[in-house]
């Protein structure tokens, strides 16, 4: 069964706000095994979204639409509906009650604007919305299932558990269960990866495997339809096997699982803390360590040291005369673990751009200590100061887990 | 001149990420004046990208494709391009030595697969990428303007501000010129600005007025349309002059000109550098002042005190059983600058959380501490964690261009 959504509201065209609705509405529907092949976004003009609401309800059996049913002349997916469908506007009397009512509960008299959310096509059904005033609107037209939802993130999604995806189950007949795996891997190009799972996008339709770029990750996604989560999860296993014999310890994490959220499992584990030594990155890697609540249990803090003499003054770095090297990554990071007082110490020195800094633009060096011993890794990356600077962050990560870890000793 | 904005990835219909690409490139058109009337999301399948890229040729001037450009099989956007438009497709040997070249500089051989990029419909541009291998395109089809970008955001961003915003708005001038002025604003909301300047948003047509609000800042954008570049500046001016009577120093900067370049520009003038004394943004801060090529100039370093005891030994606060005020911001501050020896130090404490710490969620304190004295401001925003902290990080940047321009100390 194929659902579009259509999301209503200029504000999403001028990128005031993301379109998140799409992404929550999306993942739901994915969940329960419906597909799609398309998502639509369009301006309050009456004619526009008429002609979107027309182009969903052609190619697909069931469309959502979100936005556009508050009060305001701007409010156009009502008329917009009735203008696709071919339908007269209805009103319902009794809906109109329900929000004089609302309205003088809170003491207030309601504006008459209001009484545009008792309007609906001919046929169609008011779906409660107790989280706001603007019901909901469904409607069988010839075979396709159309839904209204307000646009308002909190209502939309009572709406969508309590009436949209019941209503769409009940159509679909079988409730087919989609589930996905991804598995994260670092220090592998798209490309590499591709190649080495090649047979296995060929040939493997269910689960389906698919791969995701994102700021130096790859991702893996294994996406098994079953009558249930648990014969899903079967027809993952053998594929994810697979996939993991192959990759081996590229794959870093599941899933939700960042590289932040790795390094904390494992440094838990030991129960250690980090603290951080950065040059290039001038606190881009501590940033990123204090992205998630509670972070503080882990990390402790650290010295951006971008002027060489602070090396010096604050790390106890010896020479700094030549820093973009793996003698003073190590001597950064042993100095802030020193400073700091804790166990583990990553560092940061390099050259992001755009002038070469002693060695050529892209040469990033990172260093850990913790209380099994030093090391640190000089590696060199194509791009820009941003793209440089991003990749050195996530590097620091991802060998930090491989100090924490034990893993880099052990090599 | 219509754009749209038709975005490619499976990942996207299913709500794995938000399409926070159409967000940004949204912004971006508005802020330069173009319209938009329809977005789309699309999955990776070859006849229904085509048909979702002709949609958009069918109705707009120009059409902005994301994703699907990569080297893998489930990168369709070249195919679909071809078959939406019924161009042959051709293939690039020089791009292709490009990539081996990439590939060879970092020491490692190129998957075959790679070569995928180097195709491209007879008659499109190769857009040249340095943030990563895979080139966009862009193709004049019977007068519409087609690009295809990374659906990467780092990518997408750097080829929407280096080739297409250039491109569209040079076939936009071919009959007349749209000059656009953005004044950026920081400390007032959008709605107080809008009364502020509501009869030149009412009464101004050329130049037109327009509020848009992004993360914390909001803009002003007057565009005026001429026969010539010096007339449309004409038309501007006396607009120009206006608002700034009416909105003062909330106006920090121009155009492009970030809150960055202009603390740069004060620090300059001024012949300080400045340093920072981190808690809650936990080296978000020094990560924005070192983005800037150059910064060194005027960045030196700093410490992330994220755990109390380090606000005490590193930067000397006193008392650190409480820290979320504004005794301790400007101690952090001054401290700092004595510490590293500089100028100018600025420093953040705050409570992020999701649990409160000392005061409630959302409380941000930023101390400045200068030759010329120094200072505290204790604010509280709404929002989650991400949101808190990238405020905070703004409100640091913003105070201290308020105490090296001098503006905070005769207030």
């Amino acid at each position: 069964m194929i659902v579009e959504v259509v999301a209503v509201g200029t504000e999403l065209l001028l990128g005031q706000i993301a379109n998140t609705n799409a992404a929550t509405i999306g993942a739901a529907l994915a969940e329960k095994g419906f597909d799609a092949h398309f998502h639509q976004v369009v301006g309050d003009n009456l004619n526009r979204v008429a002609s979107a609401i027309s182009a969903a309800i052609d190619r697909s059996d069931a469309v959502i639409i979100t936005g556009g049913i508050g009060p305001t002349q701007d409010d156009l997916t009502r008329e917009a509906l009735c203008l696709a469908t071919g339908l007269e506007m209805d009103y319902s009397e009794e809906y109109a009650q329900h929000l004089r009512e609302w309205w003088s509960q809170r003491g207030r008299e309601m504006p008459d604007s209001n009484l545009r959310q008792a309007q609906h096509p001919v046929g169609a059904t008011l779906l409660d919305n107790p989280r706001g005033t603007a019901p909901g609107l469904s409607i069988d037209h010839g075979g396709t299932l159309i839904f209204c939802v307000p646009g308002v993130p909190e209502e939309m999604q009572y709406l969508l558990s309590a009436e949209v995806l019941p209503a769409l189950i009940a159509r679909d007949g079988s409730e087919h269960v989609l589930v996905s795996r991804i598995l994260r891997t670092w220090g592998r190009s798209e490309s590499d990866i591709a190649e080495v799972l090649d047979d296995l996008y060929q040939e493997s339709t269910n689960p389906s495997v698919a791969f995701l770029a994102s700021a130096g990750e790859i991702k893996v996604r294994l996406s098994a339809k079953a009558a249930s989560s648990s014969a899903a999860e079967s027809l993952i296993a053998p594929v994810e096997a697979q996939v993991r014999e192959r990759l081996g310890s590229s794959i870093f994490g599941v899933d939700d699982e960042t590289i932040e959220v790795v390094l904390f499992r494992l440094l838990e584990e030991r129960g250690w803390r980090i603290g951080t030594a950065e040059s290039m990155t001038g606190g881009m890697v501590g940033a990123r360590l204090t992205d998630l609540a509670g972070s503080s249990r882990y990390y402790v803090g650290g010295v951006v040291a971008y002027e060489a003499r602070l090396k010096q003054s604050l790390l106890g770095v010896v020479d700094v005369k030549q820093v973009v090297n793996e003698e003073t990554a190590t001597a950064m990071a042993e100095g802030v673990r020193e400073l700091l007082g804790m166990e583990v110490g990553v560092s940061v020195t390099g050259s992001a751009g755009p002038e070469p800094m002693e060695k050529p633009v892209g040469t990033i060096v990172v260093g850990v200590a913790t209380p099994e011993g030093s090391m640190a890794r000089e590696l060199r990356m194509v791009g820009d100061r941003e793209r440089v600077r991003t990749y050195a962050t996530t590097t620091a990560l991802h060998l930090a887990r491989l100090g924490v870890s034990g893993v880099w000793w052990s090599n």
